[in-house]
């Protein structure tokens, strides 16, 4: 027995990797990820991470919410909880869905780690393998890797500098179903989309709304950023106008902080049992302790004024990148102006691989994310993701600067300019 | 267009549930849950959770805990981190794991949002539909709720008062690779197993090492009690022995506290990426904050005499719970003595169904798991679950005996006795 175990170890036909169920296949590293461990070394300049920027945020405060949360109610705070999530969390979350024109109720509400795993969780309950998403050109690389995941076809639908497009949208909706296919919803992130850092304006949105009715394809509607429009307050969310045909999805990341990973899901009364049922054989139930430590900050603290803290000082890195874009890039480089949010999409001429030419920005010390990370389908190649969420003004200038002098010599080089 | 939107959503046929993927058919509540929502009600004592007592823990100690992590540390542990978990706390896990004879490398440990989450992504990466997983008879009901919903095949194999047995684990294996059924893996829980409460002694523990070897089928070895054990540490993880063939689940929600939702696995490096990558599609990363709340308790508290205090107070509780079997059961009824963990599995007559009496319990204010839950099948009928982690030992009397009760009232209407 003991010469059987021996030869079990070393044996290659033997490895876990060839038991893998069909569905590992798509499991697989995004060209980001790699990026990533790169781009964090502190000489680079990134303009490619979308960590929120926490130096606004008051730790002593959010310290003693903590410390009277375990002192006063430590039992229930470090204890097992409601896989839908804490009540007076769901309350409190209703009241934030109000600055957005949003009626809820809390039973409808599902609180998850992150509104990542609300994705992944909707993912698991609607998709079956060769249905159709519809999703803007370009969307969030996190969706794209969890359709990917439960073997969705990703359709990409065109956006221009107001977000989705009504007419393509109607268009792909009937190209899709000439072939045959099933399209199960359509994902979008309507206010400072990422990776686009545009937003949708509200006649698009009633018009959206009409076209996926009459289709009956439903909404999935992620909103990490509205409440980060920087001039003035963002449309009414989709949600606002349909709650039958509207799953909601929101998140505290980036308007408190990501390390509590509470996001959550507003979704009609009849999806609401499977949700439930699909979090707990995931992870049990959320953590009651991120939980509440987010309810004691939204009861205790101004977390109003706290937002508008972070719109300043995201307002004014947005403004040092599009004031040293304007200054940096070569002519033939075009970009948006995002109103809030963390991210602005820059077209370069289609000539230009942004995959290829990473190596030589990080030689010149700063990084961004390629754009073809944000398609399903290999498209995005001349186009890149900056976020200016985190790095000083003064650093972001530094690194347009650099990515500018790398883009203008790729540019002379093919003889573009 | 607008009397299109009216009529969508109204008309039955437009339901969300009708875009369910067939998957979703299988996300069915399970009996326990509806128990949970009575058995919580404060005139009831319930021995039906499997909630950790909190009593013992030191909160001001936890406080100071938090309180210092967010002051010297917070844009850290408030912000987003790495999809494998916090690398200082994954060195802090090998050191906990050592206490159980594993020695093994951060690099090959992943956190998860509890350990339900480890078994959640296992599930993804190895079941094809169909597939056999080999689990104990009774087993955890929450593995086997996801089992269920990745649409394997649950193969239950004979416990005895030593846990599983070899033998009955060597004619499993046959009888099914007889039908021509691939074998997934193994899952089972050595230690204090939920819901049995038996330890699977070390001898057994080589056997069925070296049987799954042999067979090519690796262990999915899931520990959250291993050293909650109160008369003597419990043997080594199978982990110990063998590096290569199995997948080790950990967790702090019963050594700590289930709140922070902290578990995690230790895997054979071949299947780390994947591992790495179905987490961040699931939840993009865990809590920093929790992770390092976790990791602060290690490093600055005496976590090992908390454990002991853990056993201390568990251990009186058990007593109770076995002295007041033996005391108010009737004759006929048979239940397992554990040595450590949360768990006592109680064995009637066959005549009597345990569903059937939970309502009976309820109205003398007892409340425990029907067997049933802990099987796929719908065999565990004249079984039940009884929990003493959490009530005081008077309760624990008091809930045996009006339970006692109820079990013999209903042996003498059925003149078993």
């Amino acid at each position: 027995m003991s010469n059987e175990v021996t030869r079990f170890r070393t044996g290659e036909d033997q490895q876990l990797t060839q038991r893998f169920a069909h569905r590992a296949e798509l499991m697989q590293a995004s060209e980001i990820r790699a990026l990533f461990a790169v781009a964090s070394r502190p000489e680079i300049v990134s303009l490619a991470g979308g960590m929120p920027n926490l130096s606004a945020l008051p730790m002593e405060m959010m310290a003693d919410v903590v410390d009277k949360l375990i002192k006063e109610n430590g039992t229930e705070a470090l204890q097992y909880g409601s896989g839908q999530g804490h009540p007076k969390l769901r309350e409190q979350i209703c009241d934030v869905m109000a600055l957005e024109g949003i009626r809820a109720h809390p039973d409808d509400v599902i609180v998850t780690t992150g509104s990542q795993q609300a994705l992944d969780l909707i993912s698991r309950i609607f998709i079956n393998p060769g249905d159709v998403v519809l999703v803007e050109a370009p969307s969030y690389v996190g969706a794209l890797g969890t359709f990917k995941q439960y073997e969705a076809n990703v359709v990409h639908v065109e956006m221009d500098e107001n977000g989705l497009v009504p007419e393509a949208l109607r268009a792909a909706i009937e190209a899709v179903r000439k072939t045959g296919q099933e399209i199960k919803f359509l994902y979008l992130i309507p206010n400072y989309q990422n990776p686009a850092g545009v937003l949708l304006p509200a006649d698009r949105r009633t018009e959206i709304l009409e076209i996926c009715a009459a289709e009956k394809i439903f909404i999935v509607e992620d909103n990490p950023y509205g409440l980060l429009g920087f001039d003035r307050p963002s449309p009414n969310a989709m949600r606002a106008q349909d709650s039958e045909n509207v799953i909601y999805l929101g998140s505290f990341s980036k308007t408190i902080a990501p390390g509590f990973r509470v996001g959550w899901a507003l979704v009609p009364q009849s999806l609401k049992e499977k949700l439930v049922i699909a979090a707990e054989s995931s992870i049990l139930c959320p953590s009651n302790f991120t939980q509440l430590s987010i309810s004691g900050y939204l009861a205790d603290q101004p977390w109003r004024d706290q937002i508008a803290s972070f719109c300043k000082l995201y307002k004014v890195r947005r403004d040092a990148m599009l004031e040293s874009l304007e200054q940096y890039f070569p002519e033939g480089a075009s970009w948006t102006k995002p109103g809030g949010g963390f991210y602005v999409w820059v077209t370069l001429p289609p000539e230009i691989d942004t995959t290829a030419l990473m190596p030589k920005a990080i030689v010149a010390k700063v990084a961004y994310v390629p754009g073809t990370a944000f398609y399903a389908d290999g498209f995005g190649s001349w186009s890149m993701r900056l976020s200016y969420c985190h790095p000083t003004p003064e650093r972001i200038r530094e690194g347009v600067r650099a990515l500018g002098g790398v883009i203008r010599t790729e540019m002379e080089n093919r003889a573009i300019i």
